[in-house]
Protein backbone atom coordinates (compact mmCIF):
# COMPACT_ATOMS: atom_id res chain seq x y z
CA UNK A 1 0.00 0.00 0.00
CA UNK A 2 2.72 2.83 -0.95
CA UNK A 3 2.52 4.70 -3.92
CA UNK A 4 -0.85 5.08 -4.29
CA UNK A 5 -2.40 7.27 -7.44
CA UNK A 6 -5.80 9.24 -8.43
CA UNK A 7 -6.11 5.98 -9.64
CA UNK A 8 -5.83 3.32 -7.55
CA UNK A 9 -6.80 5.35 -4.07
CA UNK A 10 -10.30 5.05 -4.01
CA UNK A 11 -10.48 1.04 -4.37
CA UNK A 12 -7.40 0.79 -1.71
CA UNK A 13 -9.36 2.89 1.04
CA UNK A 14 -12.52 0.90 0.42
CA UNK A 15 -10.08 -2.40 0.39
CA UNK A 16 -9.38 -1.36 4.07
CA UNK A 17 -13.09 -1.43 5.82
CA UNK A 18 -13.16 -4.76 7.07
CA UNK A 19 -16.51 -3.71 9.60
CA UNK A 20 -18.20 -6.29 11.86
CA UNK A 21 -21.45 -4.70 10.80
CA UNK A 22 -23.32 -5.55 7.24
CA UNK A 23 -24.90 -2.00 7.52
CA UNK A 24 -22.09 -0.25 8.72
CA UNK A 25 -19.99 -2.12 5.81
CA UNK A 26 -22.20 -0.30 3.30
CA UNK A 27 -22.27 3.08 4.99
CA UNK A 28 -18.45 3.03 4.94
CA UNK A 29 -18.12 1.99 1.54
CA UNK A 30 -20.62 4.34 0.03
CA UNK A 31 -19.98 6.89 2.03
CA UNK A 32 -16.30 6.72 0.54
CA UNK A 33 -17.03 6.10 -2.96
CA UNK A 34 -19.48 8.96 -3.31
CA UNK A 35 -16.78 11.48 -1.52
CA UNK A 36 -14.09 10.33 -3.78
CA UNK A 37 -16.23 10.75 -6.76
CA UNK A 38 -17.17 14.17 -5.73
CA UNK A 39 -13.37 14.85 -5.20
CA UNK A 40 -12.53 13.37 -8.21
CA UNK A 41 -15.00 15.42 -10.23
CA UNK A 42 -14.84 18.45 -8.58
CA UNK A 43 -11.03 18.33 -8.61
CA UNK A 44 -10.74 20.81 -5.50
CA UNK A 45 -7.27 22.82 -5.05
CA UNK A 46 -5.76 22.19 -1.96
CA UNK A 47 -6.78 25.81 -0.99
CA UNK A 48 -10.74 25.16 -1.64
CA UNK A 49 -10.40 22.24 -0.01
CA UNK A 50 -9.20 23.59 3.47
CA UNK A 51 -11.71 26.24 2.90
CA UNK A 52 -14.23 23.10 3.13
CA UNK A 53 -12.67 22.53 5.91
CA UNK A 54 -12.97 25.61 7.75
CA UNK A 55 -16.71 25.92 6.58
CA UNK A 56 -17.50 21.97 8.10
CA UNK A 57 -15.18 23.19 11.41
CA UNK A 58 -17.29 26.03 11.98
CA UNK A 59 -20.27 24.93 11.65
CA UNK A 60 -19.48 22.54 14.49
CA UNK A 61 -18.69 25.20 16.35
CA UNK A 62 -21.88 27.14 15.81
CA UNK A 63 -23.64 24.40 17.22
CA UNK A 64 -24.86 24.71 20.84
CA UNK A 65 -27.57 23.21 23.18
CA UNK A 66 -29.79 25.87 21.40
CA UNK A 67 -28.74 25.65 17.64
CA UNK A 68 -28.20 23.38 15.16
CA UNK A 69 -26.04 24.54 12.37
CA UNK A 70 -26.12 21.14 10.41
CA UNK A 71 -29.24 20.00 10.62
CA UNK A 72 -29.64 23.71 9.36
CA UNK A 73 -27.16 22.50 6.45
CA UNK A 74 -28.83 19.28 5.84
CA UNK A 75 -32.33 21.88 5.38
CA UNK A 76 -31.04 24.04 3.10
CA UNK A 77 -29.49 21.73 0.78
CA UNK A 78 -32.64 19.53 0.39
CA UNK A 79 -30.79 16.63 2.38
CA UNK A 80 -33.90 16.60 5.00
CA UNK A 81 -36.55 16.90 2.78
CA UNK A 82 -35.14 13.50 0.62
CA UNK A 83 -34.37 11.67 4.15
CA UNK A 84 -37.65 12.36 4.43
CA UNK A 85 -39.14 11.38 1.25
CA UNK A 86 -37.19 7.78 1.68
CA UNK A 87 -38.63 6.91 5.00
CA UNK A 88 -42.30 8.04 4.58
CA UNK A 89 -42.78 6.05 1.22
CA UNK A 90 -46.46 4.97 2.97
CA UNK A 91 -48.68 3.99 0.81
CA UNK A 92 -51.36 4.78 3.78
CA UNK A 93 -53.61 8.00 3.61
CA UNK A 94 -52.39 9.81 6.78
CA UNK A 95 -50.65 13.29 7.25
CA UNK A 96 -47.89 14.20 5.28
CA UNK A 97 -44.25 14.75 6.59
CA UNK A 98 -42.11 17.89 6.60
CA UNK A 99 -38.85 18.60 8.21
CA UNK A 100 -37.60 18.94 11.79
CA UNK A 101 -35.58 21.35 11.19
CA UNK A 102 -33.52 23.01 14.40
CA UNK A 103 -35.53 24.06 16.52
CA UNK A 104 -36.70 21.80 18.31
CA UNK A 105 -36.44 22.00 21.93
CA UNK A 106 -38.11 20.52 25.57
CA UNK A 107 -41.29 22.05 26.35
CA UNK A 108 -43.68 21.65 29.11
CA UNK A 109 -46.82 18.99 29.41
CA UNK A 110 -49.78 21.08 28.86
CA UNK A 111 -53.74 20.56 29.45
CA UNK A 112 -55.70 20.81 26.70
CA UNK A 113 -57.10 24.74 26.21
CA UNK A 114 -53.42 25.89 27.36
CA UNK A 115 -52.27 29.01 25.75
CA UNK A 116 -48.29 28.35 24.38
CA UNK A 117 -47.61 31.59 23.91
CA UNK A 118 -46.65 33.19 27.45
CA UNK A 119 -44.44 36.77 26.64
CA UNK A 120 -45.41 39.63 24.83
CA UNK A 121 -46.73 37.81 21.96
CA UNK A 122 -49.28 36.48 23.46
CA UNK A 123 -50.98 40.43 22.85
CA UNK A 124 -48.68 41.56 20.28
CA UNK A 125 -49.24 38.31 17.63
CA UNK A 126 -52.98 37.59 16.17
CA UNK A 127 -54.52 35.10 18.79
CA UNK A 128 -55.41 31.76 16.52
CA UNK A 129 -57.20 28.63 18.22
CA UNK A 130 -55.41 24.87 17.16
CA UNK A 131 -57.54 22.08 16.89
CA UNK A 132 -59.23 19.01 15.76
CA UNK A 133 -58.05 15.46 16.30
CA UNK A 134 -55.42 12.56 16.23
CA UNK A 135 -56.62 9.51 14.21
CA UNK A 136 -55.67 5.95 12.74
CA UNK A 137 -55.82 5.93 8.92
CA UNK A 138 -58.97 4.40 9.54
CA UNK A 139 -60.19 7.70 10.74
CA UNK A 140 -60.84 6.35 14.28
CA UNK A 141 -59.67 8.48 17.19
CA UNK A 142 -56.39 7.80 19.23
CA UNK A 143 -56.19 8.04 23.10
CA UNK A 144 -52.84 8.79 24.88
CA UNK A 145 -51.29 10.88 21.74
CA UNK A 146 -48.31 13.25 22.84
CA UNK A 147 -48.73 16.10 20.58
CA UNK A 148 -45.32 18.02 20.73
CA UNK A 149 -45.95 21.60 18.72
CA UNK A 150 -43.54 24.42 18.68
CA UNK A 151 -43.87 27.56 16.59
CA UNK A 152 -41.88 30.96 16.31
CA UNK A 153 -43.51 34.44 17.67
CA UNK A 154 -44.96 36.90 15.52
CA UNK A 155 -41.62 38.63 15.05
CA UNK A 156 -39.96 35.00 13.57
CA UNK A 157 -37.59 34.24 16.29
CA UNK A 158 -37.94 30.99 18.22
CA UNK A 159 -37.78 30.95 22.05
CA UNK A 160 -34.64 29.69 21.68
CA UNK A 161 -33.46 32.47 19.23
CA UNK A 162 -34.25 34.96 21.79
CA UNK A 163 -33.39 36.01 25.24
CA UNK A 164 -36.43 38.02 25.65
CA UNK A 165 -39.04 35.35 25.41
CA UNK A 166 -39.96 33.21 28.36
CA UNK A 167 -38.41 29.90 28.59
CA UNK A 168 -40.19 27.47 26.40
CA UNK A 169 -42.43 30.05 24.92
CA UNK A 170 -44.78 28.80 22.18
CA UNK A 171 -44.07 24.83 22.89
CA UNK A 172 -46.15 22.49 24.59
CA UNK A 173 -46.92 19.01 24.67
CA UNK A 174 -50.53 17.88 24.81
CA UNK A 175 -51.89 14.47 25.61
CA UNK A 176 -55.22 13.47 23.95
CA UNK A 177 -58.06 11.29 25.88
CA UNK A 178 -60.19 8.51 24.30
CA UNK A 179 -61.66 11.16 22.34
CA UNK A 180 -58.26 12.14 20.13
CA UNK A 181 -59.25 15.64 20.54
CA UNK A 182 -57.07 17.95 20.74
CA UNK A 183 -57.11 22.32 21.22
CA UNK A 184 -54.54 24.57 22.06
CA UNK A 185 -54.45 28.59 21.91
CA UNK A 186 -51.32 30.63 20.55
CA UNK A 187 -50.66 33.03 17.59
CA UNK A 188 -51.19 32.87 13.88
CA UNK A 189 -47.40 32.10 12.56
CA UNK A 190 -45.04 34.48 10.74
CA UNK A 191 -42.70 33.78 7.96
CA UNK A 192 -39.18 34.29 9.10
CA UNK A 193 -35.51 33.59 7.90
CA UNK A 194 -33.05 31.08 8.83
CA UNK A 195 -30.25 31.84 10.52
CA UNK A 196 -27.78 33.41 8.08
CA UNK A 197 -25.19 34.58 11.15
CA UNK A 198 -23.50 31.28 10.81
CA UNK A 199 -21.85 29.44 7.80
CA UNK A 200 -25.47 28.10 6.77
CA UNK A 201 -26.21 31.81 6.15
CA UNK A 202 -22.89 31.86 3.49
CA UNK A 203 -24.35 28.82 1.37
CA UNK A 204 -27.28 30.45 0.73
CA UNK A 205 -25.57 33.93 -0.09
CA UNK A 206 -23.03 31.75 -2.17
CA UNK A 207 -26.39 30.22 -3.90
CA UNK A 208 -28.72 33.69 -4.24
CA UNK A 209 -30.79 32.60 -2.22
CA UNK A 210 -33.11 34.01 0.25
CA UNK A 211 -33.08 32.51 3.47
CA UNK A 212 -36.99 33.14 4.03
CA UNK A 213 -39.63 30.07 5.39
CA UNK A 214 -43.08 30.83 4.78
CA UNK A 215 -44.98 30.91 8.51
CA UNK A 216 -45.79 27.46 9.87
CA UNK A 217 -46.51 25.30 13.32
CA UNK A 218 -44.18 22.38 14.21
CA UNK A 219 -46.03 19.17 15.31
CA UNK A 220 -44.21 15.96 16.56
CA UNK A 221 -46.73 13.59 17.56
CA UNK A 222 -45.98 9.93 19.34
CA UNK A 223 -48.59 7.28 19.80
CA UNK A 224 -48.10 3.66 20.94
CA UNK A 225 -48.67 1.41 17.52
CA UNK A 226 -48.34 4.40 15.33
CA UNK A 227 -45.33 6.22 13.21
CA UNK A 228 -43.93 9.26 14.48
CA UNK A 229 -45.78 12.21 12.74
CA UNK A 230 -43.38 15.02 12.35
CA UNK A 231 -44.97 17.89 10.16
CA UNK A 232 -45.88 21.57 9.57
CA UNK A 233 -49.38 22.97 9.22
CA UNK A 234 -48.52 26.44 6.72
CA UNK A 235 -50.47 29.32 6.38
CA UNK A 236 -52.17 29.29 3.07
CA UNK A 237 -51.59 32.72 1.36
CA UNK A 238 -47.90 32.92 2.74
CA UNK A 239 -45.53 34.98 -0.05
CA UNK A 240 -42.85 32.10 0.41
CA UNK A 241 -45.07 28.55 0.16
CA UNK A 242 -43.42 28.61 -3.34
CA UNK A 243 -39.73 29.42 -2.34
CA UNK A 244 -39.30 27.69 1.26
CA UNK A 245 -35.55 27.69 2.04
CA UNK A 246 -35.49 24.32 3.36
CA UNK A 247 -37.71 22.76 0.30
CA UNK A 248 -40.22 21.65 2.90
CA UNK A 249 -43.74 22.73 1.65
CA UNK A 250 -46.49 20.46 0.84
CA UNK A 251 -49.86 21.00 -0.72
CA UNK A 252 -52.03 18.98 1.78
CA UNK A 253 -49.78 21.35 4.57
CA UNK A 254 -51.51 24.48 3.69
CA UNK A 255 -54.51 25.62 5.86
CA UNK A 256 -56.41 28.28 5.81
CA UNK A 257 -56.66 30.39 8.70
CA UNK A 258 -60.22 32.12 8.30
CA UNK A 259 -60.93 34.79 11.09
CA UNK A 260 -63.77 33.84 13.64
CA UNK A 261 -65.26 36.61 14.24
CA UNK A 262 -68.35 35.26 16.72
CA UNK A 263 -67.83 36.54 20.21
CA UNK A 264 -69.64 33.40 22.15
CA UNK A 265 -66.85 31.01 20.20
CA UNK A 266 -64.24 33.40 21.73
CA UNK A 267 -65.75 33.17 24.80
CA UNK A 268 -66.38 29.63 24.67
CA UNK A 269 -62.44 28.52 23.74
CA UNK A 270 -61.07 31.24 25.90
CA UNK A 271 -59.59 33.68 23.16
CA UNK A 272 -59.56 37.27 22.18
CA UNK A 273 -62.09 38.15 19.38
CA UNK A 274 -61.43 37.78 16.34
CA UNK A 275 -59.29 34.64 16.14
CA UNK A 276 -58.01 32.17 13.72
CA UNK A 277 -59.42 29.20 14.16
CA UNK A 278 -57.34 26.23 12.82
CA UNK A 279 -59.28 23.18 12.44
CA UNK A 280 -57.38 20.02 11.49
CA UNK A 281 -57.15 15.77 12.30
CA UNK A 282 -53.64 14.39 12.08
CA UNK A 283 -53.73 10.70 10.91
CA UNK A 284 -50.95 8.92 11.80
CA UNK A 285 -49.78 5.68 9.89
CA UNK A 286 -49.78 2.23 11.36
CA UNK A 287 -46.40 0.88 12.37
CA UNK B 1 -41.89 24.24 -5.29
CA UNK B 2 -44.38 22.39 -3.60
CA UNK B 3 -44.84 18.74 -2.86
CA UNK B 4 -41.31 17.91 -3.95
CA UNK B 5 -40.71 13.74 -3.60
CA UNK B 6 -37.72 11.50 -4.17
CA UNK B 7 -37.82 11.79 -7.79
CA UNK B 8 -38.04 15.64 -8.21
CA UNK B 9 -36.38 17.11 -4.96
CA UNK B 10 -32.50 17.08 -6.41
CA UNK B 11 -33.27 18.94 -9.55
CA UNK B 12 -35.37 21.61 -7.71
CA UNK B 13 -32.26 22.21 -5.24
CA UNK B 14 -30.18 22.23 -8.17
CA UNK B 15 -32.42 25.16 -10.17
CA UNK B 16 -31.86 27.51 -6.82
CA UNK B 17 -28.35 27.20 -6.68
CA UNK B 18 -27.84 30.84 -8.24
CA UNK B 19 -24.65 31.99 -7.59
CA UNK B 20 -22.57 35.25 -9.65
CA UNK B 21 -19.32 33.03 -9.40
CA UNK B 22 -18.74 30.46 -11.57
CA UNK B 23 -16.46 28.23 -9.88
CA UNK B 24 -18.61 28.72 -6.94
CA UNK B 25 -22.02 27.00 -9.22
CA UNK B 26 -19.76 24.59 -10.05
CA UNK B 27 -18.88 23.60 -6.25
CA UNK B 28 -22.66 24.15 -5.00
CA UNK B 29 -23.88 21.83 -8.12
CA UNK B 30 -21.91 19.40 -7.77
CA UNK B 31 -21.61 19.06 -3.63
CA UNK B 32 -25.72 18.86 -4.31
CA UNK B 33 -25.36 15.87 -6.90
CA UNK B 34 -23.21 13.80 -5.37
CA UNK B 35 -24.78 14.06 -1.71
CA UNK B 36 -28.05 13.76 -2.89
CA UNK B 37 -26.69 10.44 -4.88
CA UNK B 38 -25.35 9.15 -1.60
CA UNK B 39 -28.56 9.37 0.15
CA UNK B 40 -30.38 7.73 -2.18
CA UNK B 41 -27.90 5.51 -2.75
CA UNK B 42 -27.65 4.39 0.90
CA UNK B 43 -31.26 5.19 1.92
CA UNK B 44 -30.51 6.34 5.76
CA UNK B 45 -32.66 5.72 8.65
CA UNK B 46 -33.81 8.99 10.00
CA UNK B 47 -31.96 7.85 13.14
CA UNK B 48 -28.63 6.99 10.84
CA UNK B 49 -29.33 10.45 8.91
CA UNK B 50 -29.14 12.18 12.84
CA UNK B 51 -26.23 9.90 13.95
CA UNK B 52 -24.68 11.45 10.73
CA UNK B 53 -25.67 15.10 12.03
CA UNK B 54 -23.93 14.24 15.52
CA UNK B 55 -21.36 12.75 14.23
CA UNK B 56 -20.42 16.24 12.09
CA UNK B 57 -21.22 18.35 14.92
CA UNK B 58 -19.13 16.55 17.51
CA UNK B 59 -16.24 16.28 14.66
CA UNK B 60 -16.20 20.32 14.85
CA UNK B 61 -16.70 20.67 18.85
CA UNK B 62 -13.36 18.52 18.71
CA UNK B 63 -11.48 21.03 16.54
CA UNK B 64 -9.49 23.72 18.62
CA UNK B 65 -6.06 25.52 18.29
CA UNK B 66 -4.23 22.15 18.62
CA UNK B 67 -6.44 20.10 17.25
CA UNK B 68 -8.10 19.51 13.60
CA UNK B 69 -10.83 16.72 13.75
CA UNK B 70 -11.81 17.02 9.84
CA UNK B 71 -8.14 17.17 8.55
CA UNK B 72 -7.55 13.94 10.30
CA UNK B 73 -11.22 12.32 9.01
CA UNK B 74 -10.29 13.78 5.28
CA UNK B 75 -6.96 12.15 5.84
CA UNK B 76 -8.03 8.80 7.57
CA UNK B 77 -11.07 8.48 4.58
CA UNK B 78 -8.04 9.28 1.90
CA UNK B 79 -9.71 12.51 0.91
CA UNK B 80 -6.27 14.37 1.69
CA UNK B 81 -4.43 12.13 -0.63
CA UNK B 82 -6.66 12.27 -3.52
CA UNK B 83 -6.86 16.13 -3.24
CA UNK B 84 -3.08 15.79 -3.03
CA UNK B 85 -2.88 13.77 -6.02
CA UNK B 86 -5.16 15.65 -7.80
CA UNK B 87 -3.08 18.96 -7.61
CA UNK B 88 0.53 17.52 -7.90
CA UNK B 89 0.16 16.23 -11.49
CA UNK B 90 3.49 17.53 -12.45
CA UNK B 91 5.52 15.79 -15.00
CA UNK B 92 8.74 17.69 -13.41
CA UNK B 93 11.15 15.17 -12.11
CA UNK B 94 10.92 16.43 -8.30
CA UNK B 95 10.48 15.45 -4.57
CA UNK B 96 6.79 13.82 -4.31
CA UNK B 97 3.87 15.12 -2.01
CA UNK B 98 1.94 14.14 1.08
CA UNK B 99 -0.66 14.63 3.33
CA UNK B 100 0.17 17.83 5.74
CA UNK B 101 -1.73 15.69 8.77
CA UNK B 102 -2.91 17.92 11.64
CA UNK B 103 -0.22 18.58 13.65
CA UNK B 104 1.23 21.51 11.85
CA UNK B 105 1.66 24.77 14.30
CA UNK B 106 3.61 27.74 14.30
CA UNK B 107 7.00 27.19 14.76
CA UNK B 108 10.73 29.56 15.68
CA UNK B 109 12.90 30.70 12.84
CA UNK B 110 15.89 28.63 13.73
CA UNK B 111 19.56 28.85 13.01
CA UNK B 112 20.86 25.78 10.45
CA UNK B 113 22.47 23.09 12.39
CA UNK B 114 20.01 23.69 15.54
CA UNK B 115 18.29 21.00 17.40
CA UNK B 116 14.59 21.00 16.99
CA UNK B 117 14.57 17.92 20.15
CA UNK B 118 14.56 20.53 22.85
CA UNK B 119 12.65 18.32 25.73
CA UNK B 120 13.22 15.44 27.49
CA UNK B 121 13.72 13.75 23.77
CA UNK B 122 16.92 15.67 23.67
CA UNK B 123 18.18 12.98 25.55
CA UNK B 124 15.71 9.87 25.77
CA UNK B 125 15.77 9.88 21.69
CA UNK B 126 18.00 8.89 19.10
CA UNK B 127 19.79 11.40 18.17
CA UNK B 128 19.35 11.98 14.41
CA UNK B 129 21.05 14.41 11.69
CA UNK B 130 19.16 15.71 8.51
CA UNK B 131 21.06 17.18 6.14
CA UNK B 132 21.11 17.85 2.19
CA UNK B 133 20.16 20.57 -0.45
CA UNK B 134 17.19 22.32 -1.30
CA UNK B 135 17.28 22.63 -5.06
CA UNK B 136 15.78 23.11 -8.65
CA UNK B 137 14.17 20.45 -11.09
CA UNK B 138 17.56 21.06 -12.94
CA UNK B 139 19.87 20.52 -10.11
CA UNK B 140 20.38 23.64 -9.16
CA UNK B 141 20.48 25.11 -5.34
CA UNK B 142 17.29 27.72 -4.07
CA UNK B 143 18.17 30.43 -2.06
CA UNK B 144 16.34 32.13 0.84
CA UNK B 145 14.28 28.30 0.86
CA UNK B 146 11.93 28.56 3.87
CA UNK B 147 12.02 24.55 5.38
CA UNK B 148 9.20 23.65 8.47
CA UNK B 149 9.83 21.00 9.73
CA UNK B 150 7.89 19.05 12.72
CA UNK B 151 7.67 15.45 14.23
CA UNK B 152 6.52 13.90 16.81
CA UNK B 153 8.71 12.86 19.64
CA UNK B 154 10.06 9.04 20.61
CA UNK B 155 7.08 8.38 22.66
CA UNK B 156 4.56 9.46 19.13
CA UNK B 157 3.62 12.67 20.50
CA UNK B 158 3.20 16.01 19.02
CA UNK B 159 4.36 18.96 21.26
CA UNK B 160 0.46 20.11 20.83
CA UNK B 161 -0.54 16.63 22.07
CA UNK B 162 1.58 16.52 25.14
CA UNK B 163 2.11 19.32 27.93
CA UNK B 164 4.92 17.84 29.36
CA UNK B 165 6.66 18.53 26.03
CA UNK B 166 8.04 22.69 25.88
CA UNK B 167 5.83 24.32 23.27
CA UNK B 168 7.18 24.45 19.92
CA UNK B 169 9.41 21.14 20.54
CA UNK B 170 10.59 19.22 17.64
CA UNK B 171 9.83 21.99 15.34
CA UNK B 172 11.65 24.59 13.64
CA UNK B 173 12.15 26.95 10.25
CA UNK B 174 15.25 26.85 8.77
CA UNK B 175 16.03 29.16 5.83
CA UNK B 176 18.43 28.43 3.18
CA UNK B 177 21.82 30.40 1.72
CA UNK B 178 23.18 30.62 -1.62
CA UNK B 179 24.13 27.15 -1.40
CA UNK B 180 20.39 25.50 -0.63
CA UNK B 181 22.16 23.55 2.08
CA UNK B 182 20.35 22.48 5.07
CA UNK B 183 20.88 20.77 8.14
CA UNK B 184 19.48 20.11 11.66
CA UNK B 185 19.22 17.85 14.51
CA UNK B 186 17.06 16.35 15.98
CA UNK B 187 15.38 12.79 16.78
CA UNK B 188 14.75 9.40 15.09
CA UNK B 189 10.60 9.67 14.70
CA UNK B 190 8.65 7.02 15.99
CA UNK B 191 5.76 5.42 14.53
CA UNK B 192 2.27 6.36 16.55
CA UNK B 193 -1.70 6.46 15.97
CA UNK B 194 -3.53 8.97 15.33
CA UNK B 195 -5.25 10.23 17.65
CA UNK B 196 -8.78 8.24 18.49
CA UNK B 197 -9.94 9.71 21.65
CA UNK B 198 -12.48 11.99 19.12
CA UNK B 199 -15.26 10.57 15.94
CA UNK B 200 -12.46 9.91 13.57
CA UNK B 201 -11.41 7.14 16.43
CA UNK B 202 -14.90 5.71 15.60
CA UNK B 203 -14.97 5.74 12.39
CA UNK B 204 -11.22 3.69 12.27
CA UNK B 205 -13.03 1.47 14.98
CA UNK B 206 -15.98 0.78 12.76
CA UNK B 207 -13.87 0.34 9.73
CA UNK B 208 -11.77 -2.41 11.59
CA UNK B 209 -8.48 -0.20 11.08
CA UNK B 210 -5.26 0.40 13.28
CA UNK B 211 -4.96 4.03 13.90
CA UNK B 212 -0.98 3.59 12.84
CA UNK B 213 1.06 6.10 11.06
CA UNK B 214 4.69 4.82 10.40
CA UNK B 215 7.38 6.98 11.52
CA UNK B 216 7.89 10.09 9.61
CA UNK B 217 9.17 13.85 9.62
CA UNK B 218 6.99 16.25 8.17
CA UNK B 219 8.49 19.11 5.77
CA UNK B 220 6.69 21.79 4.25
CA UNK B 221 9.05 23.74 1.81
CA UNK B 222 8.64 27.35 0.72
CA UNK B 223 10.44 29.31 -2.00
CA UNK B 224 10.05 32.28 -4.33
CA UNK B 225 9.06 30.99 -7.81
CA UNK B 226 8.31 27.58 -6.74
CA UNK B 227 5.51 25.27 -5.75
CA UNK B 228 5.30 24.64 -2.28
CA UNK B 229 6.59 21.14 -1.60
CA UNK B 230 4.46 19.89 1.73
CA UNK B 231 5.99 16.38 2.34
CA UNK B 232 7.05 13.40 4.91
CA UNK B 233 10.32 11.74 4.98
CA UNK B 234 9.52 8.03 5.92
CA UNK B 235 11.63 5.84 8.12
CA UNK B 236 12.66 2.87 5.94
CA UNK B 237 11.98 -0.48 7.94
CA UNK B 238 8.74 0.52 9.65
CA UNK B 239 6.14 -1.99 10.04
CA UNK B 240 3.32 0.48 9.43
CA UNK B 241 4.45 1.51 5.88
CA UNK B 242 2.04 -0.67 4.24
CA UNK B 243 -0.79 0.31 6.37
CA UNK B 244 -0.77 3.63 6.95
CA UNK B 245 -4.12 5.43 8.52
CA UNK B 246 -3.70 8.20 6.25
CA UNK B 247 -2.69 6.79 2.86
CA UNK B 248 0.73 9.01 2.83
CA UNK B 249 3.08 6.65 1.99
CA UNK B 250 5.56 7.27 -1.15
CA UNK B 251 8.17 4.40 -1.78
CA UNK B 252 10.39 7.82 -3.28
CA UNK B 253 10.16 9.36 0.68
CA UNK B 254 11.18 6.27 2.43
CA UNK B 255 14.90 6.46 3.44
CA UNK B 256 17.51 4.66 5.45
CA UNK B 257 18.15 6.01 8.81
CA UNK B 258 21.54 4.59 8.69
CA UNK B 259 23.97 5.02 11.52
CA UNK B 260 26.94 7.13 11.63
CA UNK B 261 29.96 5.74 14.67
CA UNK B 262 32.48 8.20 13.47
CA UNK B 263 33.31 10.36 16.53
CA UNK B 264 34.52 13.00 14.41
CA UNK B 265 31.27 13.09 12.35
CA UNK B 266 29.88 13.68 15.93
CA UNK B 267 31.15 16.25 16.96
CA UNK B 268 31.59 18.34 13.43
CA UNK B 269 27.79 18.14 13.85
CA UNK B 270 27.46 18.61 17.59
CA UNK B 271 25.39 15.52 17.85
CA UNK B 272 25.87 12.31 20.21
CA UNK B 273 27.70 9.51 19.32
CA UNK B 274 26.18 7.14 17.20
CA UNK B 275 24.06 9.19 15.73
CA UNK B 276 21.40 8.50 12.50
CA UNK B 277 22.71 10.21 9.39
CA UNK B 278 19.82 11.33 6.96
CA UNK B 279 20.85 12.98 3.75
CA UNK B 280 17.93 13.89 1.32
CA UNK B 281 17.71 16.88 -1.32
CA UNK B 282 14.45 18.17 -2.04
CA UNK B 283 13.39 18.90 -5.27
CA UNK B 284 11.25 21.68 -6.25
CA UNK B 285 8.93 22.52 -9.09
CA UNK B 286 8.97 25.56 -10.75
CA UNK B 287 5.79 27.38 -10.35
Amino acid sequence: MRNLTEENLTDIVLERINSTDKRGQEVLTKLIKYLHAFVKDLEPTEEEWFTAIDFLTRTGKKCDDKRQEFILLSDVLGVSMLVDAINHRSKQEVTETTVTGPFHAPAMEMKMGDNIARGKEATSGEPALFRGKILDPDGKPIANAKIDVWQSNDEGFYDIQDDTQPEMNLRGIFTTDASGDFWFRSIKPSPYPVPTDGPVGEVLKASGRHPMRPAHIHFWIEAEGYQTLITHIFVEGDEYLDSDAVFGVKESLILDFPLNNNKEDAEKWGVKSPFSEVIYDFKLAKK
